[in-house]
């Protein structure tokens, strides 16, 4: 159901660009959702400040369900995990944390990340994007990597200037302030909010995809 | 349902006044409630004495429930996040308790906190505000932040003496002794305390706001 | 419910006298109950043997309940929190035990603590009272803080007499053994013990404070 | 309903035999059994050695409970701490295993320790009391702390050649080679096992103390 | 029911290729499934990375079962304790996620690992192979194990140009990219999806492995 | 109903075989079984290896528990503790793993051990025997322990050239390479397997000791 063929848009997979001691490097970012108790589990040699910023990325997500179409019973009886690969490879710092958010509502909403974009910030509860370091070299990470389209913290754009203009011209940059703008520009539609009044609703299609357009078997 | 757009007043975040090595600071504390069983998380590479000004703070809240109009089995039915966002950078000491508990008062009762305002002070298990070290450079972090109310402890009144008169100018300094004053001068109104004789009480609306004024709708 | 003003008797609040590298100093204890699931939390900076101090304590108080009028389930139902403030001075040392112990009394009894008693010991799991070091700082702790009555571990009584006299002329001192004598001193009324058969008894009033003395109401 | 006073025989108090670089002592064990879920606590400095001690002697009375007339379930409803006084002094080493055994026994039949014995030995899991080190400082403590009898292991009989005939005459010495020998001298009265069969029981008078001899009551 | 000879295919038996100081080596990984609670259990003096993946494993296929054919529920009525023999040896890294994940697919699936068949490669929540280090010294280490078939990620047939003739003309060298070709390769048949609507379904036969071939029983 | 005097077959207790600085040593092991959670508890100055190499022999032990006429169930209504005693030596390594095993096979099946045999070796999760070092020194120590039967690995049966004729005349030494055959030498009688359908099966008497011979009282 969920398209994961290489080179395709798929769900819950998100390119963060990180900064290490040999420069900017590209972040492949995984979560998978499995029935369970709600648990959360994180790995890929990860130190105490990114597991902080997946901790934060999904209590913001939690906090906001119904605004992403999520219902909150969710994540009671899921099991999220959450993967940065190259295992051998320490990783730390917060700026991988709208990566993570991302990951989460992908994988809670099932809307596939599109391939072409990377990103870089840290993530408040509430959603805000706070800037971040070695923007330049993140930058040259993404040029190296392909990517199309780079979100950066908007307190980073005065950084902007001092970034090589081969760089600028070679992807779009754009710098958002808050998860809503990342969420817009990354994953390949926009989450539905839903309403919620604690119980559990039956699941009915609501979208009017697929019908037939007379719209007959609506009009009885 | 919550403001939460910059520039305005929002539920669950507070600005503390912190003290490093490097001079005063602004410190937002930010807390999220979410669905859940009672678990508490904190973040944002807190120390130990940090973490425990938030449990001291928690516990607090909890103990004084009723008198802030929330009904003890909240705590139990959702998990709870504070977050001190800048995650690179470690945080520590028990001033910011004050702050803490006004977030937890604040994402509880869904009372913005006033924007304007900041804090610093230790908290008791009883709701005391303890005295704090670094006014100065704390006063000076508020002035640059464009603070306009600084709550402080009323035990460092006397050192009131020693700070500029531009700072003192610019800003009101508010000596408070205990958490009933902090809450007051915080958030936008005053909970309102309720009666708890321990059973699950249906929730009825208590607020006239956007009824008809006749009451016509009533009435029948 | 519970006095709280600043300067009466509180329920939870017992003042401790600890011995530190400076000398002697008062350490006030806090103690707090909220409807939980029997979670104990203790916070202050408090190093392992002042932890585990205060589960002999609590653990004493626990096993002799109904001799304090306590009903055992209590303990199940209610999180219990000790903080003992000024968090960011590191804290050690068994000899807050009685302290601890009268404390976790007074929360579960609500019966407020005699705000002029301070004292000092090491409590066992029966409440035997034993010795203390740093007699001699400790109660020129107490003077300087304005302490009436001084509760010390019987054992220590022979220390007494390297005591100076305008200490011991300051303050009525009086050694203990059993916490007994400790909770009869400290509350500001003695527990009343109750039977306890393992059912959960209806609270019935039996006190008659406040009735109208002809009793007319009962009459009919 | 447990005696408790200063110098009589207590549940749950018992006199284990301490070697430390100082030479031997008397350490007293302490135990309570607390209506709960089957928590073991343990406190008193305890290092890992000691406290796997106590964690054998807990299994090996938890594996023979009908043998000593303690109804399995019991382990399940209750829970049990375990304290050595003297909070500051550390203590660490598997000799004081018979010792906390005998405490758990005490506890969970409510029969008192006869307070003139001490006792050493390491315990297994089967209740074998295995050979110890430093006897000759031990039994010179017991001896200062007027102990009248002291059980010690009975591979360690061989060792009493070496002690002083001034302490063999003070006090009896009893070599035992089994926790059955323990229990037989250090409690006040003997256990009754009972049957189990894996359904609670409602507790019936089994003794025939206190009916009237005639048995009137009975015969119809 | 399973096949657990020497010399025969094994449920849950997979042969990893492990690169260390002194060289290649093959890693025998061992996977067992018991009726229990849903509790995962590693060993074999496992160091952090080498955790991670299998918790990395594990996850991909918990997110996959019924790609697998394996029910959902089985994760959570089920332990799972995978063991990596040699408890001496210390073992680390990524590069045996993939065959941890094969051990926990055939244990799931009941179906047996090919015995001729080795494998190294890092694996991702969502199946991929990533490339591993050392890959000349791991093929070595596979012809001296006189292993037939070797699997290797897509990423290191690059490499393959370093690697002596008589070790490529001893074994099939078989490059992947994702955990389905690494499962065709490695069971000795591939595990049918089925359909998972969130019920229990009775187990019902549909193999006909065994009928009578007249089909009788089934006809009437 | 278990044999447990010394000089007894007793269940529970195997003789494994140590390998330390100061040479070979016997090594007691010990299990009991109590009614409990299925929680596991090990003791006994244990390391790492030696303490995954008891979890190892659990799970090989659950995995196949009908086959030697253990109820599954029984695994989660029972605590295991397995105790090594001379809590004062640490213990290591994966050497211990068979005795592990046998001795946790005992206690669930409770048929005795017959005390004259001794075994070393390591186990894997599919009841494999793995080779062990110092095979020389442990066979000393045997010889010196006047143990008759020695269980060692199949694959240190080579090692057996080196060994004095002298230890291999005192007693008989069996090359092992699965725990069946282990458990075959070891357990007074062999467990018998049973079938287990996942329903709780009524306990029914399958021995006829004791029977009238006759077998009247069932012919009726
Ligand atoms: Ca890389
Ligand atoms: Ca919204
Ligand atoms: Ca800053
Ligand atoms: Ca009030
Ligand atoms: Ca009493
Ligand atoms: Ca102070
Ligand atoms: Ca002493
Ligand atoms: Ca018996
Ligand atoms: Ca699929
Ligand atoms: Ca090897
Ligand atoms: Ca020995
Ligand atoms: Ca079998």
């Amino acid at each position: 159901r969920h398209g994961e063929a290489e080179g395709e848009d798929q769900v819950g997979v998100v390119t963060g660009l990180a900064w290490t001691e040999v420069g900017g490097e590209l972040l492949t970012i995984e979560g998978v959702m499995m029935p369970g108790k709600g648990r959360m589990t994180v790995t890929g040699n990860l130190k105490d400040v990114m597991k902080e910023s997946i901790s934060a990325a999904a209590s913001y997500v939690r906090s906001r369900a119904v605004d992403f179409g999520i219902e909150p019973p969710m994540f009671e009886k899921n099991d999220i995990h959450v993967h940065v690969p190259e295992g051998a490879t320490p990783k730390d710092g917060p700026s991988a944390g709208v990566a993570m958010a991302t990951a989460i509502v992908s994988i809670m909403t099932g809307i596939p990340v599109n391939k072409h974009v990377a990103m870089t910030g840290e993530i408040t509860l509430r959603g805000r994007v706070l800037p971040i370091g070695g923007l330049k070299e993140k930058l040259l990470a993404a040029l190296r990597g392909g990517i199309k389209k780079v979100l950066i913290p908007e307190e980073n754009a005065k950084d902007l200037a001092e970034i090589p203009d081969n760089v600028k011209n070679s992807m779009e940059i754009i710098p958002v302030s808050r998860m809503g703008e990342v969420i817009k520009h990354a994953l390949i539609r926009r989450p539905e909010p839903i309403e919620w009044d604690g119980t559990v609703e039956t699941p009915v299609i609501t979208s009017v995809e697929g019908l037939d357009d007379t719209g007959a078997a609506i009009a009885h």
